[in-house]
């Protein structure tokens, strides 16, 4: 932590200062310039709350040198993080893609999509059966039936299974029958549930929240990886800016600073990003050509009827040229799919 | 809702988008003006997804008519809504303070804060048991015991209690010790957790999220009271916006628009939307000069030792002071405290 | 416009609002439904302030149906706008290249980079000679000097020059320069300087602002357009968002937004939008993929000891590694460069 | 500067890094910690570009420790700015109030206008003659004529005049006019016309850019007074975020903030910050209790047929309230009007 202090600052305030450096634990360096003295204060506490220095009087400005994340830090783990869920790996040079509806809706649905998603080459089949609505007037998902069909429909075209856990309470219910769990925007910062998933022995996929900041998205990772959950691949969406043309202002520049400052996967989901079907494959093609691992992609073969958010569902017919394309794009910066 | 054609649509195109509102029951108005064709579809479905109809050839523009939230609206209740909590009502002409630390740290500490609290005129002890802290390692909170000493202290000055339920599980304990329960920020579209609010039998303070929308937070709403609970108190907190000197932003016009938009009492937590503080009173100031019905102040006798956040918490001489001006601003908007 | 009644509204307050539209030149369709009454205000005031109804008493909402620009939309011109600027296309299917310096510096810089931009297939010469500066501490640009060093550069290497236009008085000395005016972000609400753009005889190339959105920018292109000068182009470069660790947030959806709403080509700018040269690549590649119609990227043969910028401009290496992969993502989607 | 190294960085790296910062001119202080190395440089260079540092292999982050601006800041100048524009004293303890139309319309318009101004105890006269409107289709303002009937309105009940200078070559024609030179919003960064302001003779109003930072605005201030003028007052009038229900957010919090940072006098334009009548008396009682120096407001006596911005003017009784309103606030804090 550094500490900058005020030009006029009295000795009893620098004295007031460094004493409150002093019990908290910090070693100090002194550093006088011709304009300002400056104190650095040397100790392993990365959560320390800077502001409690902030405060004093003397004090112009506080700047923490360490990242308030640790386990999710490039510095921490050079190498990039990859592991294996069955037959597939997330975070190596192979793009990963993650296909399917928003919402499991009937048994002849989620088979109808998984056979398109399989036959373009996604690995990975998506699907809610507990929905996050933001109306409770909205189809709130078909709960366990659905999560049967997810798992019956991916077992019947060799497919993985990545679905939605909202709460605590429902961690052992959709353990039984998915791969990987994914932790939603809205669900960014529920600690509690970080936390329990730290202790599960599945994969987490962490999408990032609408007003999070990469450290903010990195420190709700670290919560999970302090719990004992290495497997944790973050997922791009989004953010709420200003503009409103889009759904959400789809940050692609933060696959670049995730791989730069952290050691996990990042995918991106362009669906949620923008919200509207035209806007799917550019910004698909955009996230990958930037890094990303992986793509997680709403597909529908019947959107006008689907459930919930029909209208951001490529049909089949996208989804396969979209799968073409992205092909050439990985190729370029030579990866694979 | 309103459909705004393209200019050259074609019959063909028409034709479809009526056969799609019809299909999804709506009644259709159709007006010609010299430049557009714009259609009324007129029908009772407040959580329709407009992009559905936005999607279809020949659609330049969709607007929704109706505000998606409906019991939380004030055409749906035209007067304000008023809640009395023990000998506290909520939402009347008096101004009501609820002040205490961020966090139980000791059954000392929050003694001493209540007789404060107490004294100053404030009637409801805030105290955090369950704390949802941005990084794993920081104080994770008391848990029980600390909302067995925040009972206590409360009891022992007469004041009320509110507290923060992190997930559905903790719901049935802390109602054996709070009079309010508060959900917070990053639980604002945790809709599991509302719903079960919903069906408890105290009050709900619901903090505003970081990127909410006025609308997302009154569907937030929405979730507890369509779930049966008509005693919801919203709190304005600040936002996340490009500025970092403030910690976050402090949406203090937010106040006169729910007022306008919603029957529901609406409270400021000014320590939350600054984070230091000195900025902490005159931002109160503000809140109760734009109509809040309510503050939420952290204080602390002690806050260089403050387990959390201790660097927002007022002194007590401030909080004295703060509650003397407060007052005698009520007085000049013809309100009570 | 469409003026949506409040539920309870009464007889005089529904008399009060026609006669109003009626005075401000509207045609009025009324439909009623069963929950509310909805009035179709027909009328050719594209600009008509709507908060004007909005503030009548018994109006609970107003839409606009059509866009507040004309000349700029789609729904004007469907043909993408192209226009040749001496032996360049811009907006046909070829993706066009602006490469250079922040500041021209010198002529042995101008030169040399110059060299490098012509020989990895860039079209057109950047550099500014008139900076605007967020410090007034910083080097200001060479000004006239400037220009006769671009231009000469240009010339030298085939090369067409596009340079920034701080101010209406520098009009005149700049069009003997430049081959297209460049207004940069902060500049693009100068109301005044777009007006006299509009009777430039020179193609201007309009820069997003940090807090515009689409439609603000539009709106600004309208300022050009309807002054006289259908030669615009658009050009993203990120966005002002809460996320620090990039300079600014780069909206690359911007792009096929734009193309939606709009008949001008789009540009993308991945130097300031980034901010950080390590990030320039993917994200200039991921412009492409998104769709844009061109680049602008800032290359320096020292960027050490770089004037102004230089931690953001690509090495030559860099600049040339960037183009091939620009190219086979350019051949992907169908695109030449 | 602080420069954070890498925990890994090799000796190499090292002496690189140091060798940049020697050749940049700054004086070195090394500090080893158990987990980094931290460089302070010391040399006062402002506005050095940090990134230069940033992108060295073997830096992890780079922190300024000085602001920015040095004119501007409290640290430079620790009295708060106080200077009389004819018998008005700003930025004193007394709270000055700015009035009148959005735009001069007429004489018999202006002349209304500022008698209610004048009677309600307001000290200056607002009123524009050049504006800067989004759509090229709007009311441009009546130019000069505009300008001479707002001074004649001003003198004939003694008054002040602030309006705004839209480009460098109206300085002259508005200095006959004005006694206040207003620098809007959208011009907050124009460079150009703020250094030709800091040689004008009479104070400027810098209004706060829609997406500045209180740094970028303090930044734009330092212009004007590194130019020569001394007599600086900002205006805070909301800010860009995600939120619709209002125009702008109003950043009430910058009040206390800029009082911190800088010496210079800090106003509240509640009417831009919130474009609704209804949200502007709440808005300005809240920026007066916040600590603003003055308040900004407009009001119209027949505003459905204001040619601009009627929607967001005060009614002549709704101003005479707020300012008795105002006027008991100031009290509380013991301030005058």
């Amino acid at each position: 932590m550094i500490v900058v202090l005020e030009k006029n600052i009295t000795d009893e305030q620098l004295k007031n200062i460094t004493q409150h450096l002093e019990d908290y634990g910090f070693t100090i360096h002194k550093s006088s310039g011709a304009e300002r003295t400056i104190l650095g204060a040397i100790g392993v506490q990365p959560n320390f709350d800077t502001r409690k220095i902030k405060i004093l009087d003397g004090v112009e400005e506080v700047y923490r040198i360490t990242d308030p994340f640790k386990l999710a830090s490039r510095s921490f783990k050079n190498e990039n993080t990859m592991f294996k869920v069955k037959d597939v790996t997330i975070g190596s040079n192979e793009i990963i893609v993650i296909a399917g509806p928003c919402s499991v809706e009937s048994e002849e649905q989620i088979m109808t999509i998984a056979e398109i998603v399989k036959k373009s080459g996604a690995k990975i089949l998506r699907g809610g059966a507990f929905k996050p609505r933001s109306s409770p007037y909205s189809f709130q998902g078909l709960g366990e039936e659905g999560l049967k069909m997810l798992r019956k429909a991916a077992d019947e075209f060799g497919l993985l299974v990545v679905t939605e856990v909202l709460e605590n309470s429902l961690i052992d219910l959709i353990y039984k029958y998915t791969d990987i769990f994914q932790v939603g925007a809205r669900n960014m910062q529920n600690y509690s549930l970080l936390k329990e998933l730290g202790s599960a022995k599945k994969p987490v996929m962490l999408k990032r929240g609408l007003s999070a900041t990469v450290e903010d998205w990195l420190m709700s990772a670290e919560y999970i990886l302090s719990n004992g959950n290495p497997d944790v691949l973050l997922c791009e969406r989004g953010i709420r800016t200003f503009e409103t043309y889009t759904r959400n202002t789809f940050d692609i520049s933060a696959i670049p600073v995730v791989h730069k400052r952290s050691h996990l996967p990042v995918f991106a989901d362009p669906s949620h990003a923008t919200g509207l079907r035209d806007k799917v494959i550019p910004m698909a093609l955009a996230a990958v050509a930037a890094g990303a691992d992986g793509l997680m992609v709403e597909v529908h073969h019947d959107p006008e009827h689907a459930l919930s958010d029909g209208p951001q569902a490529l049909l089949p017919d996208q989804f396969v040229e979209m799968m073409k394309q992205v092909k050439l794009i990985a190729n370029v910066i030579g990866r694979t799919i």
